[in-house]
């Protein structure tokens, strides 16, 4: 899973979580989309909200809360009290990019169109925004928002003025919009689960009594009692109302043109979670596997750098034999609102997220496993307090390949010359770490380790199953 | 001027206060729109917002912070230096309704459209929104407030697509709208004031070295050190670009057609604002005279009810001859976080907002005067109070005639039913206060008190100046 | 009453407010402390506090809240229940010094000591806690605060040792400490209320049902719905038990000893307040027809500066003859989170906390009355707003003499170099304020408006009625 | 490291960590201080606090600020810097408790006494409390606080009135008190640290450039960049001074006379920390492997209930050869204003603070390490969930004795009837847990795990190094 306190400026940051439910019995769906979203925190920490309705109420009387902040925080038992009684609901968590973290663009989405009102909470990222949005203009649309959630929320606006059905509508609004998404969307008495044709984002399908639930991993599912059901598959909408749930697969493509973010696996999802049947945590310890298979080293012991680097670490140990034990201690109390030492006091030795169990490392030859390298800094660092605290050798291997290019579907990667990787090979990239020595994940391992799946890969291979837009869209969509 | 503590439960409330600011040579509005807000915080104080924009910068860069609350609550030190350097702004104040109390209704709206960007503030109430928002709905609008600024938003974005300039596209919005509005808008490189034809809210210009503001009440220009140059005329359009102030009275009805509120005279103004060329402060004065002439009394002392009825007491004890004097101590101390006191507590004596000065009143025939009556509860709380101080008689005198009718155009008027003087004649009315004796101002009074201008007086006469619409469409049109 | 937004730099400040009940019946004391300390905050604003205690519960059970910030701040429904269900109980609020304004300070002090629990709410400053305090630090006495209520605490303390009551202990203890205190003390089972031999502070007993109460203010008694029964006489100590009210008079002074704060006439007090017979609001208007005797003036209209100053100016009206008017609105949003201007904004004109009504000024020869002049900076910034909105003449009128000596007893009076009666008579005074002339109170009136009641107007004579102290006590005693 | 979100029903509590530094050269030790207190954080949550101090200064200015809550909380940068430029000052975590969890309880305590200032941090529990309050009482003592160390503050005062030198003094007050206490002490010109003769709690000094530091665990000298020195000797007293540490060692009592608590290598400090030589992280892998070898079994992977259980069941691991994994994925979003599950959702399966993975369990025997079992409930759930997620049988391993007495010395047992141990024999225990097996570190292991250092296991053993105290007077001596 991961952690917040250390190696934020190293990590890559997921784009946001969605969770759904519809109880058929119930009338307090707020308390359960609470804890549904506790257990996606990790998929953004920037903002968060959910919106409830009452499907035995007036039509279209959504109560919604949304704030800035953790969902621990965000969250107290009077707004959510104040969420009222519904039985059908949406939440959802965000990430925290520099410009555009601001309230306005924190979702659900909740809007008012020709038939009552529609909540809508979505993850990934759309390629062609800037087509879609100057067409909207041009009919004269204003745009409440800078996400690109806004622009579907249109589109399935449109669309519904003439089709039958919701989920009709948005199915039409598929046929336009391209890129990444999987959505939950909530109609007056209906709740839509949509996940693009290519599976970028993953969503499952979970059953508690008389209640649906939709939620981004199945993680969230465990958490709240719910068994899980099914993923939605990549292209498929599937609808629940009172009668069931009704599947379409109309827009589904040949499996083999699926593109599953491999770096859900990776270090995104939580390893409890399952993928399109895939565990998470064991496509980690396969990853450790095949680092020890293809990246043997001379060593005395295997650690994880905590907590992501673990379940790797893991596996390398299994595979090499080599024993696997703890070398850090970080501290949980340093939260966000922190105060950062100054450069000067950094320089002095000060460390407050972690520290080297000394006596676990000294005089020793370690092989340090981490999920992956973006700048390098952190990484570096590490290795320095390493060999401070008495490492004899420190043996760097990271279970995922390097960052070379931009992403697209929602995945914030930082521009080129701040990848530690960009125009330089594994042995630069070594010495920049000040490592005895170097190995990463080749990329034929990605698929492997997601049981054979097809995954996009594009961040490190430069393949994209879908050709880059042409403006960056990157972010936000209004610069 | 309004005051928050005493009496919230009996005062009208108006729906809103606009300000706006283009200054050609400073980079700094934020903090003048803010001293603004502040000075127009009687007009709502509900929520609160300002967004700035550089006409220097790219071009539709508008940052914006809104929040729930007072000005001086929801602005900070820091969120304001967060505006950045602007030199064109708008900032709104709004009021506090119970059911859409909701931040997303805070003003300014900002949007994005096909020419960039727009920042709107609106005071006033539409009354063809249903029809409005009907027609939008059927091209596949979605809504994300429940105010009528968006629909007004809407319409100016959609004129905006083939007409030439903002102004022109706010110009054919004016045209679809009808009811009452001021709106102060801001585009990438204009700053726009409109007043609807009727003229039911005020809006008014100002000048400080190379700046133009707008802003809903006078006194806000004493505030922030500027000149008051005029009113913008009912139905005018005044658009403020680099090149000066530019007018469009194409929209303009005769004169006496025109009808404002002549409540802003009464209660809503505060007493140092000038309206269409009368002084408030002089209007409740002379509201005070005519109430001596109409309504004498025998009595040693005239008091008003604070802050509201002094205005009018001085009126009435100069026209009288009977000595004007204090008769209330309030405590300003009690603010909106203060914990009211319980039913039992109120029946046993505790009374925290206000105190009556014994030694002023005891034995003493007083004129009591008070600008309003709504529900009639505090008035007769106050009368009783005053008894109780020892003043032999009391004899209510209100600056303003009897409310009976609902208001459309922005300021919220309890139903009939709440009403003491629905159904009711004056003498009933005194017995149910308990008072001594009772006058209310004549209806023909108002425009009198009004140097002459005709105003709307619907609320008491019920006749409206616009047909009133179809629908109840008072608060939120979305119910 | 004191007006907290507008002239915070000129006036001068009160050091505290107490308040206390012993409810033999009830046992919901903390909402009525709650609501007297709301009226009694104009005597200080720095922070709050109210301790609870059951008689009826284990002996010395004492349950306190105390912080920094206003009452309507400090308390809210959670904490005020926190408090639980005592039926005895003593509040306090205390002023803002820059040095000193820590929570530690905080009142009401609460001990645990040879017989249970003592809380103490003490309004005053002593003049021999140097001397008291080297003498309990040669006994190994620690002190955890700055204020000199915890000397006379460790006095009790040490006298209740070996004498057989509370009250006797608290007698033991008055014959050690010199200056002002007026002192509400709640032991297990008694309230105890004292008031220094020479009278400075108020204080005085109130009764409601079966509940007796102690108040610095009567207006405070009015709040809570209980009747006044009497002052407590200086020097006096009035012990309440189940049994009632005993007193003990052995410590008063000949009457013409007495030394009461003339200031709290002035403007300490709440003009709906009697101390010791003699109205406040009255004092206020007496005041005023001294100036207009002492000091006539050929003018137009009277006013007051807002809120303090109107008393007087109506005293003034009534005996000149001249109309009684308003000139200034002060804007009662501003409160104490408000952003100030900058200095630059304030010389371009911005003043946000009061404006002038030109409407009433312009063209007139204006008295104006005010209750003190501190440092002079206001009230010439007052005239000048005044000449700027049109008024030919202004004449100055201060319902006091001009401060020019330390007050030892309790009133923060800036350094003599700060104020600007120092070093210049009247006439020099005038000139700095810009005003057309310029009239004090006379000395000899300070009596007379108090209906003859001896005194302490030192800060304005420079005649103590105890000896200063030889070190500066003044603030906190530990620098 | 103690976890906070998950299990705090089922761990014991420290009750506190001190930290003080002297800084010859700086000027800004408060930084320092915060750093250092947030690698204690794990020692106390409740509240904690700063005291700095200048020796250039003024004697005796301390500027102190303490509060509620966790260091990240309390501390912002504002209040830091309000602390000003010193170069000593002392820190202070304290844990919390229902009762007293006070702001008035915060440390450091920072008194005023006949030599200037003192502040005084504290962690331990004194056992003579009583006798000493009631002797102080009888002098006219007052007691503002209700923790142990106000006690121990005024005996050192009275013994300062005495004696030349403030060390002198704390020497004379160590021979009055009884019990456990690890201080850190601040006069204005030096920084005291102090050990009780027992050596319960740990203290340590550590040194950074020209700067001095105590601290109770070298964890924390590592998080500033210190590097450690030497730990205090349990009876000696430093004093560090410009003139550097002079040692007074007159109090100790023969080694084998000393009594660590061993429950600081069990599960309070860090495993980062070395107490007294002896590495934290070693003992515990030391214990988890005389665990294996006392409790063998036979299964197919070793677990720690994360994180204390990791150390040990790696140890076990290493000892058995049974393969090290994890089987749980910790919420770490869970902070504490997390709103707890209802019962009602507890039953239904809502678990958000621990998932099993799945994965990683199914069909597999299970052995699970835990330091400790308090009241059991947790425990047995986890055996609960673990079979759920499909382990096959469940043996559980802790790697302390059963609890089965109270400490009087500073750690939270609950009474014996809330301690599943408690009546219980091991097979009782086991039935109840649902366990297959469970086994208990041995007694005598004890000191074997510190390397053979004299240990204090009274809450194991019953035998206390010093006769439990008459009164009860765990937590609060003032119940």
């Amino acid at each position: 899973m991961r952690e917040q306190p250390w190696g934020e400026d190293e990590k890559l940051r997921e784009e946001c979580g969605v969770f759904g439910i519809y109880d058929f019995d119930g009338n307090d769906v707020s308390h359960t989309i609470y804890y549904g979203l506790l257990s996606l925190q990790h998929r953004g920490q920037e903002s968060c909200g959910i919106a409830v309705s009452d499907t035995a109420g007036p039509k279209g009387r959504v109560k919604t809360y949304k704030g800035m902040g953790l969902v621990g925080e965000v969250f107290t038992a009077d707004n959510l009290a104040g969420l009222g009684h519904g039985n059908i609901g949406v939440g959802h968590v965000r990430y925290s990019t520099a410009g555009a973290s601001i309230r306005e663009n924190a979702q659900p989405l909740v809007l008012n169109y020709i038939k009552g009102t529609l909540a809508l909470a979505h993850n990934g990222n759309l390629v062609n925004t800037p087509e879609l949005k100057r067409e909207l203009e041009h009919d004269g649309a204003i745009f409440q928002t800078t996400i690109d959630s806004e622009i579907m929320a249109y589109h399935i606006a449109r669309a519904r003025v003439h089709s039958g059905s919701a989920e009709e509508a948005v199915k039409l609004a598929m046929r336009k919009v391209v890129g990444a998404y999987s959505l939950v969307i909530m109609s007056p008495r209906k709740l839509i689960g949509v996940r693009d044709p290519f599976g970028f984002k993953p969503l499952c399908i979970g059953k508690r009594g008389n209640a649906y639930l939709l939620s981004s991993e199945s993680c969230a599912l465990d958490t709240v009692g719910a068994e899980f059901v099914r993923d939605v598959r990549p292209g498929e909408i599937v609808c629940i109302t009172r009668d069931g749930i009704l599947s379409d697969s109309s827009l589904c493509l040949p499996p083999e043109r699926e593109a599953r973010c491999v770096f859900e696996y990776i270090y995104f999802a939580r390893p409890d979670t399952k993928i399109d049947g895939v565990s998470v945590y064991h496509a980690r310890v396969a990853a450790g596997r095949f680092l020890a298979k293809d990246h043997p080293a001379e060593a005395d012991l295997v650690v994880g750098v905590p907590e992501s680097g673990n379940a790797a670490a893991q596996g390398y140990a299994q595979e090499s034999g080599i024993p696997y034990g703890t070398a850090f201690v970080k501290n949980s109390y340093v939260g966000r609102t922190f105060i950062k030492p100054s450069q000067e006091s950094r320089e002095s030795g000060v460390q407050v997220k972690l520290n080297v169990l000394k006596e676990a490392v000294v005089g020793k030859r370690v092989v340090m496993v981490d999920d992956s390298i973006v700048r390098g800094t952190t990484c570096r660092r590490i290795v320095k307090m390493l060999r401070a605290a008495g490492a004899k050798e420190v043996h760097v291997r990271i279970s995922a390949p390097p960052f070379l290019h931009p992403c697209y579907f929602g995945t914030d990667i930082p521009s080129e010359d701040h990848l530690i990787a960009h125009g330089k090979n594994v042995e630069e990239i070594r010495e920049a770490l000040e490592a005895d020595s170097l190995g990463y994940l080749e990329i034929p391992r990605l698929s492997q380790m997601a049981d054979g799946l097809p995954v996009c890969s594009a961040c490190f291979s430069g393949k994209y199953p879908i050709a880059p837009p042409g403006e960056d869209i990157r972010g936000d969509y209004i610069k």
